[in-house]
């Protein structure tokens, strides 16, 4: 066992790739899993599995292996997830209605609670028509953070906007951007981001069907 | 230099961290950079710069550095994004919508020629609606993917839809699919893969805010 803070960053987001994993055996009934299945089933070693799991607590049981929903608990509880959370989304444009409607949030405990636009035409527009959430200007974030107690915020403005909007986010109270925009965000190290540059997964791939070196 | 399946995956996803970079450099009118200039840019060692470009050729110039507009067009090339590329899409949801207009596909070459799902309420509709592209069932692929050269698939389809989605589109010919389902596909191992899960994400920031070990 180790501070989070001290545990390598790629063991933390194999806990992802654990989970997913988990609950996926739990869907089809499965009541416990072995380090070596729970590995082969992501192309890792039973070694790697263990090693990484050791990071975060005891979860073993001699004979039986791991029990699937106990892990998935204990794994969510580590990540935090287990947890109800509000989040807020600052960008409302294609991308971000349709992750306004993303399923993704619920499943992992998080739901959007407040929407953040400063194109003045789209104020007062509520998404989905009807029922849905009040697009917001940037103003009324701080008020919002304080009401929603919200630490998490996507980011989904174009790129030349990316930086003061999250300069915004973090002075209303933000403490974790999830950055849609390709860009890389200069705010105090305290802040957690992470981003989804759709452009380099395609430059990636682009790369491992065409690839040749100069 | 070296083969292109020889070069370490964090290089090759480095570069397109550089090629982000060296356009930020461009627009700002910048001609020239230091592999220590570029490097301080992204957080990273001059000495992890010159490294990362030496697996793809000879780039600098002995008291100038890197010729901006020079480096970018031979990293481009490198990557395969200076041609233009037809794509497709599978699953016309709220996100495969979002994704039709992204303007990041033209912006890195790419440009979505076909639209598919096998919803029958969705087949014919055009999006966006009325000069917008066709939406066609999934036995329509083969035919598309012949038409238009298309060699790299989007895949926005529910979970539980994906890996039969997966293998429609590597049966129609599609050679690498960026998957933003949450599942780990099983496709050919001469298939690239690209996974943009936003839930690993969020859960990723969920623990760098609340993380705590068992």
């Amino acid at each position: 066992m180790t501070r989070a803070d001290n545990i390598p960053a790629p063991a933390v987001r194999r806990l992802s790739l654990y989970l997913r994993q988990l609950e996926v055996f739990l869907a089809g009934g499965k009541p416990t899993v072995s380090s070596r299945e729970l590995g082969q089933s992501l192309g890792l070693s039973a070694a790697q599995v263990r090693k990484d799991l050791a990071y975060f607590g005891q979860f073993g049981h001699a004979g039986i292996g791991y029990r699937v929903p106990e892990l998935i608990h204990r794994v969510r509880r580590i990540m935090g997830t287990d947890k109800h959370a509000n989040v807020l989304i600052v960008g409302v444009g294609n991308l971000g209605r349709a992750l306004m409607s993303f399923r993704g949030f619920t499943k992992h405990g998080f739901e959007v609670a407040a929407a953040f636009d400063k194109d003045p035409s789209k104020i007062g527009e509520r998404v989905p028509p009807g029922e849905g959430l009040l697009i917001q200007p940037l103003s009324a974030m701080p008020a919002a953070v304080r009401k929603f107690s919200i630490r998490l915020g996507v980011l989904t403005v174009p790129a030349p906007a990316a930086q003061s909007a999250a300069e915004a986010m973090v002075d209303a109270g933000i403490r974790a951007i999830l950055n849609f925009a390709p860009v890389t965000l200069q705010v105090d190290p305290e802040v957690a981001v992470s981003s989804v540059d759709i452009g380099v997964h395609l430059e990636q791939l682009s790369f491992r069907m065409n690839g040749s070196v100069s």
